[in-house]
């Protein structure tokens, strides 16, 4: 497992790192970033995941997230991968952004001809963490949250849901909460995993929290400006899901942000304060 | 005085605004942004002005400079300018970055074809103080400070040793302290202002002290692992220039840090803190 340093930078009492590495389930170089702050030797810091939205890359939390000062006052090591497959072999949605390179949905593919490739399911649930695990010896790996964006909310939130015991807490910025149910979902889903709408469950946390799966810590917050809020996003789903299955989520509409970085850095370092609370 | 609206964002409990105008000092269309945090109306807050370096717009600081939440917790207006004029009519040197478009180096220009759309310190001293006057209400312009970055921190330094009575207190991150002494400087000052270098002391902040110009709050900030601190930086010749001329200014070397906005963000927050203390 060789890892490749694109770059190393010291920021807010820490390093910025960017690194690349050879994926096995996505076939694909994959590129993340990782914060590490300051930390006496040997020491060790918990893991917050923080998983984009759709178009971006490591790149757009890395510079615009403001999330630096609040993991180094907190101790937390921030890790931001990739949101899918890059590469001239890899296949491709030609003009859409809300498919294919830029847009992996967080699902293992099962059609053609994405499955080879579009498999970020276990690129972050498995592959990711052991390469966290093997090359960042400060992280915590008994200590790990899950936070994100968009389509990145989506994913930390199925990906919380079906694996409780692994992350502490999940936490999303404007979320895609039901994507069965709504036109980027079905696109995504549809494509990726074919037209049997029983296997888009798992990769729905309205649906997976409707199926069973629960979680103590979610927090949710969501631009009331945010052009997506009523076709895309629909957060009251998740709100009446959450009070039907008697799961006490937090989530709170932030009157008049957007869904852009700019809404996102204003409420990031609450998030990381929230999330370091129930990292111990 | 026509301005247009680009975008208005609401961001960590203010509107981050991005403008454009027709500038009669550069004979183009100038955009900048502007962030005003809430107020209660009527209230003035005060003005902080922020110099981009080469090969920056408004758009850099305004994505990765982290100052919001500073602007908003202290009551600070921030404005961020383009570093030259802009478009295809205007001269341009091409394929170099530290001259031309992207770099204005905020002085105006004598020699052709430069001078008549290289005007960027009338542009920031004279024309755009009217702009934000006549255009954001809560902007206090009996309240102003200047930053900058690199270039923009000779900026900020020429601007703020000229005019000690309009800002009353000048930070830099990584500024070019003594342009006529080094590359980028003797270039662009040489080709924008001709081979006269008497002509080049007001645009540079270790000849203006040597001139006799002072200011009681002086700030700097520069990072150890800077690539360009040897060649193109120079931190101490400010440092010796000050203390000959029993200048107080607080010149402090960071370990560790780069040239980068990774550096720059790090410190924002202080810097606003810092300038906030000195405007009331």
């Amino acid at each position: 497992m060789t890892l490749e340093t694109v770059s190393q930078t010291r920021s807010h009492a820490g390093t910025q790192g960017v690194y690349s590495h050879r994926s096995a389930e996505t076939g694909t170089d994959m590129t993340f970033s990782v914060f590490v702050p300051d930390h006496a030797e040997g020491a060790k810091l918990p893991v917050l995941w923080y998983l984009s939205g759709l178009t971006c890359t490591h790149a757009n939390v890395t510079e615009k997230g403001e999330y630096r000062r609040a993991c180094a006052e907190h101790g937390v090591i921030f890790v931001a991968p990739d949101t899918s497959p890059r590469g001239e072999d890899v296949p491709d949605a030609a003009d859409e952004y809300d498919f294919g390179q830029g847009a992996g949905f967080y699902v293992d593919a099962t059609q053609e001809p994405w499955a080879k490739n579009y498999r970020m399911r276990s690129y972050i649930e498995r592959e990711l963490p052991q390469v966290i695990a093997a090359n960042v010896p400060a992280a915590d790996m008994d200590r790990q949250s899950i936070a994100g964006h968009s389509m990145g909310g989506h994913g930390a939130l199925t990906i919380g849901l079906r694996n409780p015991d692994r992350f502490r807490s999940i936490s999303a910025f404007s979320p895609i909460v039901a994507p069965s149910e709504v036109p980027w979902g079905e696109k995504a889903l549809g494509r990726y995993l074919g037209s049997d709408r029983a296997s888009w469950r798992e990769y729905d946390a309205v649906a997976l929290i409707e199926d069973g799966a629960r979680h103590p810590h979610i927090l949710v917050d969501q631009g009331t400006a945010d052009n997506f809020l009523v076709e895309q996003l629909r957060t009251h789903r998740l709100a009446e899901t959450c009070d039907t299955a008697g799961l006490d989520a937090t989530i709170r509409l932030q009157p008049g942000y957007d869904h852009s970085y700019y809404f996102i850095s204003t409420f990031m370092a609450e998030h990381v304060k929230w999330h370091a609370e129930r990292l111990g």
